[in-house]
């Protein structure tokens, strides 16, 4: 048997994972014909009805309810190379302030009734035990991607493990829908460098301002990926390899959780670049998981366009936000349970006596 | 004193409508750096929140719950045309889907915590008296647009004071926003007319398939709102008779519902193309209307991308959905209510330790 103490592995994971139901999603279309509603009309969340059923492997499809958002947090040793105007003690002043439940993705997750998870994959700094971040550090933040591997390939998989054991406790726990969030300082810049490597992308089209980079940090932040793209030649068909080179412990972890999701027949929401990145990794691992996964929010970030494009992805909504947390992901929670609602609770053009056109 | 039995007169409402106040709003500005988050991260929900702030005249703002939608439904005789595909039966049949709770507007004003308010302003058809409808009809549905007016000044005026003791009442039960809905077959043609006469467009800018016109309905269409609108020269600054010649019973609702919610300082969150024909009429009556105007959904009507821009408005998200009822308005909601909360909720950088950039 393949397994650790706390999850399936990695290789039983993806062994679990299937395509989303073909069948299940006929039915759904047949029964999207049928409500109260001129056909097409709700526009996106009948497609992703049909998704649900489809993942779901039964139509209509369950409720995405009870959510759970898992945020993992890491640091960045190619903040050495001034890719963002944020000192990296914010990560582990972040978290604590998550704890607390202070933080946007706290506000959003309680308005919306999501769970946060939040756990310490990768932190830096030294911080104090708190009842809310389960302590699951694997080593205190990458090195330097620009420089040599940002991890080894033992810590990027004992970082995916955290991943599938988080998940796996979350659906135990009840949760049917899942949410990726994240925190770490500079993580859009392994971000984007796992996009260009999995889409096959230019640096240049895969980067933005982050949470606040200005021009100058762009062009680091350019110059960094592409130095570490010739540096390392990742392979795009060795995803691990690929998140020990060029990722971040989060990033391994979000692929681990995305994958278990997928494993389980359970919805994933992707927040932004981080998790869309991550969400790359996981198809490299096994194509399959496409149709489990749902992106959140379109974001500023071009690497989310060019990631979204790479999965076949249509963001639900696109507010402008570049926080990531897992805000975005949040956000588009009502829209995923809308579209699951409105199959289980319209009436039927028969049921109600209306006419159809 | 002017007053109805019912609400607060037309003029007495008008004379109550204030700007929206920019004391409230700087303070929000002041507020919105100050929270742990990059400066502008939270994108449009970072305006919306400052918005807000000002519609309710404090600082942070009050959550917008509990919600309620004003749903209001009619007929009009400009099917006799052949501007839509569905029997003008199914405007009375959905208006008793909607009394049972099947429609999908009872779907996700259920999901989201929002009341429904269903009003027959303005049904041709006769149908049982039901609790769930409130039966305020002012006549049997509006004569064809495209050969006299739709309706008379005081019918109008009628329609227009029900739509202000809907939202007064709605208001006096708890109500803190406002969601505007309603059903009535045919009706994308007199909002198209309406948006043509205030944003001052051309009839083929404006027109679009409603819920399901097919090509030569969509010419149809637009022969008819040319015809209408050489036949009644409607004067956009008298928008009570441009809402009688070539308006709608709901659209004339509507216009209260908004007009009232702006003199309450409540928001009010628009849906489609319906809701923003008659906020352009609410607009034309008060332009401080404007400041307490939410665009939920943007939608595949032309018509709604004039009505926003001549309202400066920005629809917060796009789903692509033609259903009316007002799904597109409650679907918006749950960003609405994050924009408020996260600046009740959220930490600031000083309270949470948190160095900022």
């Amino acid at each position: 048997m393949h397994s650790t103490a706390h999850g399936r592995s990695l290789i039983d994971t993806l062994a679990a994972i299937t395509p989303a139901s073909p069948e299940a999603m006929d039915q759904a279309t047949l029964r999207q014909a049928q409500l109260t509603k001129p056909p097409g009309s709700l526009g996106v969340l009948e497609d992703l009805g049909i998704r649900l059923a489809g993942i779901a492997g039964v139509c209509p499809p369950p409720l995405p309810t009870p959510a759970a958002v898992g945020i993992f947090a890491g640091d960045h040793g190619v903040c050495a190379q001034g890719v963002t105007p944020w000192p990296q003690a914010v990560t582990v002043q972040m978290l604590m302030n998550m704890a607390a439940g202070g933080a946007a993705i706290n506000v959003l997750a309680r308005q919306l009734g999501a769970t946060t998870i939040i756990t310490d994959v990768g932190v830096a700094t030294d911080h104090p035990d708190h009842p809310a971040v389960r302590n699951r550090n694997v080593r205190r933040g990458t090195a330097d991607l620009s420089v040599g591997p940002a991890m080894s390939a033992d810590e990027a998989l004992a970082a995916l493990q955290i991943g599938i054991e988080t998940a796996e406790q979350a659906i135990a726990d009840g949760a049917r829908c899942l949410l990726t969030g994240e925190m770490g300082i500079g993580n859009t810049t392994p971000s984007s460098a796992l996009v260009a490597v999995f889409a096959r992308a230019e640096p240049a089209a895969v980067i933005g301002r982050g949470a606040g980079a200005n021009d100058q940090m762009v062009a680091t932040k350019t110059r960094v990926i592409a130095a570490a793209l010739a540096l390392h030649q990742p392979d795009p068909r060795d995803p691990l390899a690929v998140l020990a080179a060029v990722g971040g412990l989060e990033h391994a972890a979000l692929t681990g959780f995305i994958l278990a999701a997928a494993a389980h027949r359970v919805p994933v929401v992707l927040d932004g670049l981080i998790a869309c990145s991550a969400a790359c990794a996981a198809v490299a691992f096994n194509d399959d998981v496409r149709g489990y996964l749902i992106s959140g929010h379109a974001g500023a970030e071009p690497g989310i366009q060019v990631a979204v494009g790479h999965l076949g992805l249509h963001p639900l909504v696109d507010l402008g936000l570049r926080l990531g947390e897992g805000t975005g992901a949040v956000l588009a929670l009502p829209m995923v349970e809308a579209a699951a609602r409105v199959m289980s609770e319209m009436a039927t053009f028969e049921s109600a006596g209306v006419s159809a056109s």
